[in-house]
Order: C-alpha cells, then sequence, then structure tokens
C-alpha cells in the first residue's frame, strides 16, 4: 500500500461505480423509502408515518426520482377517492440485495463504530481542557 | 394524514440498520472519500484533486467524521513539512466489502435506470406538451 497517486486528476472517481450509486440512492431518504416498501405496497399517508422526520415536500421528491429511476411503480385504484399504491418493481428489488448486505454490516458494526467514537470524543475532550490548537 | 388505522408509527425505520447505515455513510462525500482510499494512503491535496467537486471545508468534515467513527486513521509523517496520510482502518477496510456489491448492482444496472428515466422523461414532454409550454 501506499502507492503514490499520480498528479492529473483521478477522473475515475467521477465516472465509477460510486457515483452512479450516488446518482441513484444519494439521499438517504431514498434508501428509507425503499425499505418502506420491502414488505408490500405502500401509501402516501404510510410513508409519512414510518419515515420519520421525512417531509411531504421531500417524499413527494424522493417517490418522483425513485420512479422516473424505474425502481418504483404506482399501482392507482379504481376508487373514489382513488387510492395509490407505491411498490417496487423488479429493478427496484433488486437493489434490496446489495442494501441488505449494507444494512447488516451497519448493525454488526454499529457498536465498534460507537466506541471509535466515544474514545475520539473523550481525546477531544482531554485537548479542550488543556490547550486549544487551531485545527487546519 | 391517518387515514388508515394502523396508525402508530413504524418506529422501526428510524431504529433500523439503514438509520445505523446512513447515520455512518450518510454522506456521498463519505462514500467517495472512503472510495478513494481502496488502494492505499491518500494525502489531504490527493483527496481534493481526486474526488471532483468536493470543497476543502466538506473533505475536512468528511475525513473528520470517518476518523471519528473509527473508519479511518491519520499517519503523521516526521518530515518537514510534516507529512499527513489518510488510511482505512480494519473496520474502514471491512465496509469496502458491501460497498463493492452496491457498486456492482449500480455499474450492472445503470443502463436499466437510464432507459427508465428516459422512458419517464418522454411521458412528462408529452404531459407536458399536451398541457402547457416551457416546462421541463
Amino acid at each position: 500500500m501506499g502507492k503514490r497517486k499520480a498528479a492529473e486528476p483521478d477522473i475515475s472517481i467521477a465516472k465509477c461505480g460510486y457515483r452512479l450509486l450516488l446518482e441513484i440512492i444519494g439521499s438517504k431518504w431514498a434508501v428509507l423509502a425503499i425499505y418502506a416498501m420491502e414488505g408490500g405496497d405502500v401509501r402516501y399517508g404510510e410513508f409519512l408515518r414510518r419515515i420519520e422526520g421525512i417531509s411531504k415536500k421531500m417524499l413527494t421528491q424522493t417517490l418522483w426520482q425513485l420512479e422516473r429511476d424505474g425502481l418504483l411503480e404506482r399501482d392507482i385504484h379504481d376508487t373514489v377517492p382513488p387510492g395509490v399504491e407505491y411498490r417496487l418493481t423488479p429493478l427496484g428489488r433488486s437493489l434490496l440485495v446489495p442494501l441488505r448486505h449494507m444494512k447488516s454490516w451497519a448493525i454488526d458494526h454499529y457498536p465498534l463504530v460507537r466506541k471509535a467514537r466515544d474514545a475520539f470524543d473523550q481525546r477531544a475532550d482531554l485537548v479542550a481542557g488543556g490547550e486549544t490548537e487551531g485545527q487546519s
């Protein structure tokens, strides 16, 4: 490891799979909306209730974006008033597989992250208690 | 809203693995910074060069957060001026595994997403053409 990178911009980052990925699920609301549909159809009001902290504006935008990307489809029921249910398309469901890997990682490693965070904050407190030094 | 009577908030979303995950890598810059360190040590200026569009402020904040969470460590070289290199910790490297699953999904499915997006935009154009002008 530690090989020196070339001096010119590494454009591969701009074009790599992570950029594509982040273009699709760059917002946390997208991930949570996909998760909300994991178990089946979801109505608009259900998203609002189930996803803590999401605003109507953000929900509408997120659903629009997921539909545009082919991850979500709307099922419009011929009732009065018309009912709309949202569900994952097969493409959207295929994304659940790697998302579950990520989720498992988070569940398994969260205790270590918390431990690191606490230790870091303790060191920061010590430094702040001693002498404050400009951080650049 | 609350039309249906399954009215309790689904708190599982607030506490589920996805929330934990998004707490750790909720920003796209975090994902891209991790990716930049995939091949070895990286200096501050290299991040700036390699990650298109990242600001100094956002980079500093992202590195700080990754270090606080135990995903990244700094290696300070005893040179004049002192050199600082950033690298993934074993915990950080463990996150590369599910991230690669996500990246593979993105690379494999991006063409389908693009296709869906184009079809969606065409339909939207048709609707806009029928109703109003100048909206895209």
